[in-house]
């Protein structure tokens, strides 16, 4: 017997007869003895219908009123969930974010959770009650309605999780598992029974959309177990998402990530001088544009190229504002190029392993892939290529680091 | 410079238009130096979406899961309107039942108010915010969302206003007053100025859906002036519903109700013995029926006959009871009869002055209108007659008892 903490996304939920799914498999687990606590999102296009009648009104909502409003879409859905569990004979009870409560700062939209206050919900689960709380969602010191930014209902379950100590926290989704890389690019793509969060992370953030990024961190904080499951397919194991355990037999590489939403702009002829890269980049933050990999090189006669990438919806942007630095520091000339993509591998087990770097470039070689830029941590290795070139890369490198599925 | 508390309809803030309007009007009043709050309903058509919602999952929805998810209609409105008040440069905050606090017993779906917290009102009045408050909902002692019931949001107008110690409770609909009878059967119909809580009782509950019965009782019993409005209309002073003033001129009669939604029953030949009015119309009761007028004639040769109305709707379940019910006394015959209507005429001036039973039986005389029943309370009385009569009726007493317009 577990306490076991379950996330259903907007799609999982997204009519009466999927919630009334979710109930028959909530009322599995619960029949198997285990508590059960389930975190759900709005009905999948409720958040978008209400965010539009609010531009409606005012096309740029008022964020504590945006947050009344929004918070609503998971207040149906928590009720909706209890009625179809009672129809079928499992008593439970939903629970707004403020009812539980889960208490955050006053960041209307983007809220943080601060504190978790557990007896509520312990006292329902103690009577064998299954305990249904809306995603998103929160309440500030005042007693205002906060929503966590889009996603944030997988926050709200990790961090259920961790208040309550659950035992492990299942985060249902429409795929069942995260995997080696797009299964889209790579056929042979394999569902990785464990990855650590490190690992999770790195996919995550570079595109692998499987979780929120921020849930990821919470669970790695507070080390709770996290699994991502099909809500579709009826079983499985899914992916496991745990600490590196020492013993475990690490594989070098546990997946390959990529994203073409990147352009690359490059400031040649920068003067080498202290601080040049924060009057580089201070004016692009300032634009609130967010950039990704940043590269400069050695200097050569006094002057260097300094490279970083942003997303594409932000190339204008960004050239704009370093058209105007440019001529302030007297740069050379500024460049940029959306036509490229990045390709990452990642892996905890690279740590030990000597040679993954000269292994990857040595693959693309072979398959005349030039690389643009190249940025490493330590579990992670990036290159930049052409955009062109992703598929080939993806595979090859998923071949060369022994990811694919073994032949049936 | 006043406190009014107002009061808009589903139908009020049907489109982002209508409670664009509404802000623009709420902003008048807080421009002539008011202290306002608002109550508004769901968007017309939006609770019954969600019933309809809910009855997808669960036939008869679980009553508090019910409230969960009902009270997000008003929720999406208040905020909503708040965002339109700001577009517009006045400062507002919503505010849901349970933020208020509106406590509330745990009666789900049919909650009745117990106290209210104005403090945070008072705060944000105090700052020379609009505070708008989610109508129809509260908040029970142990937390839950509650809802008052259909059309509980007049309810929460008033009860806020008694609260508050309101200068008005204003109440915003798609009609511009209360009438001497509806303007649809009779062209003369006149707007009143004024009316008496009491007589705006027995004028609502006859079948003149202008404010919600229990609002009415609820500005009666702490004396909020309330007064009915258009929201539609651009002006104009409404229907003040106050205390009956000795002082005040009273007409003889106020207005005349009619419902056709009634079906009477008469039981024959019932031995006139103790107790027999309850049995049977205990039994009636117990089946959850309710009985709107009862008359029951003295006995001739030792039985008598007992007659009752209930809603159309409710005839047939009647009829099965009451044949049981009639072998078990002993009486002769159950008939019933759906081709009937009452018609009311209702006014605090009754009290004083004798003769309107007689002149309103004369009246209906005259135009050859048999009465089947008579039933009288202080301020009213009621006859049955045919249905067909029912305009004839109306009309010919409207001009008798000098409630027609005066001709332009």
């Amino acid at each position: 017997m577990a306490l076991i903490v379950q996330k259903y996304g907007g799609t999982s939920v997204g009519t009466p007869e999927r919630i009334q799914a979710v109930a028959d498999r909530v009322k599995r687990w619960h029949g198997e003895g285990h508590d059960i606590v389930v975190v759900v999102s709005a009905m999948s296009g409720e958040t978008n219908r209400l965010i539009a009648l609010a531009k409606a009104i005012m096309p740029d909502p008022d964020p504590r009123e945006l947050d009344v409003m929004v918070s609503t879409g998971e207040q149906v859905t928590i009720a909706l969930l209890a009625m179809a569990l009672k129809k079928i004979g499992v008593d439970a009870r939903s629970f707004t974010g403020a009812q539980v409560a889960i208490r955050t700062d006053s960041a209307f939209t983007k809220a943080r959770i601060e504190a978790i206050d557990d007896a509520r919900m312990r006292a329902d689960l103690g009577k064998r009650r299954v305990v249904i709380v809306a995603g998103f969602q929160g309440v500030d010191p005042e007693g205002n309605i906060t929503t966590l930014g889009r996603g944030g209902s997988d926050t709200t379950g990790v961090a259920l999780a961790a208040a309550l100590k659950a035992d492990e926290c299942q985060i249902y989704t429409d795929v069942d598992g995260v995997y080696t890389t797009d299964p889209r690019v790579v056929p042979q793509a394999r569902r990785l029974d464990r990855i650590t969060f490190e690992e999770m992370l790195e996919m995550a953030s570079l595109g692998s959309k499987v979780l929120q990024i921020r849930s990821v961190e919470f669970a790695g904080k507070y080390n709770v177990p996290l699994r991502v499951l099909s809500s579709f397919a009826d079983e499985g194991e899914g992916t496991l998402i745990t600490v590196d355990e020492e013993t475990m037999e690490q594989p070098v590489i546990s997946g390959i990530a990529f994203n073409r939403d990147e352009a690359k702009i490059t400031v040649r002829g920068v003067p080498d001088t202290p601080g040049i890269a924060y009057r580089i980049l201070g004016p692009v933050g300032d634009a609130n544009i967010e950039v990704d990999m940043i590269v400069q090189n050695v200097a050569a006669d006094n002057t260097t190229d300094f490279t970083f990438t942003v997303a594409r919806g932000e190339q204008k942007k960004a050239l704009a504002v370093l058209e105007a630095v440019a001529k302030e520091i007297g740069a050379r000339q500024v460049v940029s190029d959306d036509k490229i993509c990045k390709v990452s591998l990642v892996g905890v087990g690279m740590r030990s392993h000597a040679g993954v770097a000269s292994q990857m470039f040595g693959t693309l070689a072979k398959e005349n892939i030039n690389i643009q830029m190249i940025s490493t941590s330590e579990i992670k290795i990036s290159v930049v290529v052409e955009e062109k070139y992703l598929e080939l890369a993806v595979r090859a490198l998923h071949t060369a680091f022994g990811l694919d599925q073994p032949k049936a």
